[in-house]
């Protein structure tokens, strides 16, 4: 009687971010069998979700289901659920509705907001990674507007049209200089007794200079392209305290009723199920140079749930290149193994990251960006970043006429994305 | 000293609905200062709500901010915000941010989800009148799926592959017929351990056919397609209970997961802040012939907040076309009124409703409609709403493109509309 073939090895992805889209889609075909495990349904395209935050796009321009991206590829199975427990000693995950037993295990749990030990501030000043985030974020600065357009005390309808940003990296540029786009140019038809022109836009950085991780010159182009489109940059000052409404910013308090909080991200809270597992400071799993976790040579940590310096010294950004390539290094590291059916940690390949060049965009028209030693400002910049960021999309989408799509909405700021959802009213009979 | 000129006579328009816009739309420029006030920021385009529960449109496709419609016009002004008193004597209306004195009152303010006084059964089973309502149902039936996709107890497997839509009137046929449509064409390839096309969905209604408003050849016909869309039509039989993931039919009780109520409307409960005034069993306002509140002549009820039998002794129903065609009566009564310079409620034309048809939509290929004395079904029928609706689209839109825009969505089923938003996971470090 002839054996059966086999069971291929099993590999569990948690997380259908960069790290993990990008593991699945260069792993190898028919080499393994994989289950990506996520507590959304839905990848999110990051760099654009500050588009999302300021009415510029729509949420499903944005995101696409994740069984839409694998639904038809054998042997790559999706679960929507949340991770519970990880036995590293066991190999097995727990999440709600089940368990998987695995041969590997790939962390791409991504990052969560951090605010510095204060998590209480999170109820006023949300963040901005999750769709969620977004259409809150989007909400509380329409809700806002509205209520300046009728407000009759002078004081609460000019906390009303005060918007603080804080934290000056490339999120929170972004999000600063696409705000005062839209009150200057999008919005000033709107609205007969409130000016959105004259909403002020206030971007808020601990340390000296905005996107500090950018050539200095970068930084200097950044803030002024900021203040030209009206954002009010202050440096070297740190928050002390936000309440609903109003915040401390080095002594000096600010009455305003939208704050949103991109200074901090720290590692996913699931490191809290890896027992003995070495975290740095901002939670992350600090991992060996074929991105393993040490003593625990058949787990990888991928993206920003990972620390690393790679073997040329560099300090692996936590952005989506990062998290990209090292999705693509782990998927060949675990090929190469299981193809030459033997267990070999030691002489796989170290992860060198490759920097592609840094951009960040500054309202729709500017940006700044470090691309192979050449630095670009303004539109010549902003020209980089759209071709990077549509190539970008094309690779994960493969159908150009989505891409013709999302250039479509992109350019003409439509209208659908400054709807108001979630705002509570009578909706039944009988139920008041 | 020259006069200042007189002040332009104030409307006041609550609802920003079909009634309410055309209302807008159609009233001369210049001949009053109007003031439209709605609790959301964005108009509806209700006929297409039922894509958004589906998954198969975006919430930005069907709605629009209501500034944008009318921000620019002068003598507009719109309000966000939620009326709670009418005072009819003083001619006032008190918001939540304040007060306007008006010269006439349009209420507009539509209909609500009702429950025939089980208030209690909308914790179980969204309706379908708001954007909130649609991403609820969506939110509900994708994540009942993820359930199914992991759940070994048969029992709950089955209960979770279980929709039941409750009322066979337009609403329900189409959101039954889009169910069964989206699970046995779009998400079959998305799943592994289920099988979409093995999801039941059952259609209640209490009367003998579906689409009872409808000629009885047509009700036959859209019972026919659904069945062949694979939806179960139980009609005569009416609901006694609605729990958690069950309810009973006829004595009968089914699990299922999935619940929508797409059976009662009332009117808005704006209503009871009128004082004295007569309303049918529905809620709605019995207006006189010209569209105005008896007693109150300043005072017109449009759309769905309203109940008339018309000049031809036409019961006017409560669909978009009698909200516009309303709409458009009262604004050239009251416009008559203003121009003439003299009250004369004894002289206001009568209104007649035109009727332009009836359709309902069976799937993306298949409808029922009766325009002009002639029943159409199947695709003919799905050409001719297509047609109708498109042409609907493009008078409020205005914009050649955006009807593109539209109809690639609808035609591609575009992955976006499958994304899940609203579901709670843990955003933030330091606060778990």
């Amino acid at each position: 009687m002839a054996e059966p073939a086999p069971a291929l090895p099993h590999i569990v992805v948690i997380g259908a971010g960069f790290a993990g889209l990008t593991f699945v889609r260069e792993f190898p075909q028919g080499l393994a069998r994989i289950t990506i495990i996520d507590r959304q349904n839905h990848h999110l395209f990051q760099p654009l979700l500050y588009q999302v935050a300021t009415a510029g796009l729509s949420a499903v321009d944005i995101a696409q289901p994740i069984r839409a991206v694998f639904g038809a590829r054998p042997n790559v199975e999706v679960i929507m659920s949340e991770v519970n427990a990880i036995d590293l000693a066991a190999r097995r995950v727990t999440h709600a509705r089940g368990e998987l037993a695995y041969d590997y295990l790939v962390l791409a749990a991504g990052g969560v907001t951090s605010y510095f030990g204060h998590p209480e501030w999170a109820r006023f000043a949300p963040g901005l990674k999750s769709l969620d985030d977004a259409l809150r974020i989007r909400r509380m600065i329409l809700c806002a507007l509205e209520r300046a357009e009728t407000e009759p005390d002078p004081a609460k309808r000019e906390a009303a049209m005060n918007i603080v940003v804080i934290g000056g990296g490339p999120t929170g540029v972004e999000v600063a200089g696409a705000l005062a786009e839209l009150t200057r140019t999008v919005l000033h038809r709107d609205f007969d007794h409130i000016d959105p022109a004259k909403v002020r836009v206030r971007l808020i950085e601990g340390s000296p200079r905005v996107l500090a991780a950018f050539p200095p010159e970068l930084s200097a182009s950044a803030q002024r392209q900021l203040e030209r489109l009206g954002v009010e940059v202050r440096t070297g000052v740190r928050v002390e305290a936000i309440r609903a409404g109003e915040l401390v910013v080095a002594g000096e308090m600010i009455r305003a009723d939208s704050i949103v909080w991109a200074a901090g991200v720290a590692a996913s809270p699931i490191t809290r199920h890896l027992a003995g597992i070495s975290l740095d400071r901002a939670g992350r799993i600090q991992v060996l140079p074929d991105l393993s976790v040490p003593g625990h040579a058949r787990v990888f940590a991928l993206g920003d749930i990972a620390s690393l310096t790679d073997a040329n010294g560099v300090v692996v950004p936590g952005v989506a290149q990062g998290a990209m390539q090292m999705g693509r290094h782990a998927a060949g590291v675990i090929a190469r193994e299981l193809r030459g059916e033997e267990f070999s940690p030691a002489g796989r390949a170290a992860f060198a990251y490759r920097d592609k060049g840094s951009m960040a965009t500054i309202g729709r028209s500017a940006a700044v960006a470090a691309i192979g030693g050449r630095h670009l400002r303004g539109y010549a910049a902003w020209l980089a970043w759209l071709v990077v960021h549509l190539l970008f999309l094309v690779g994960f989408r493969s159908k150009f006429s989505v891409l013709l799509q999302w250039t479509y909405s992109y350019f003409t700021y439509r209208r659908g994305a400054r709807i108001i959802t979630g705002v509570s009213g009578e909706g039944s009979a009988g139920s008041a």
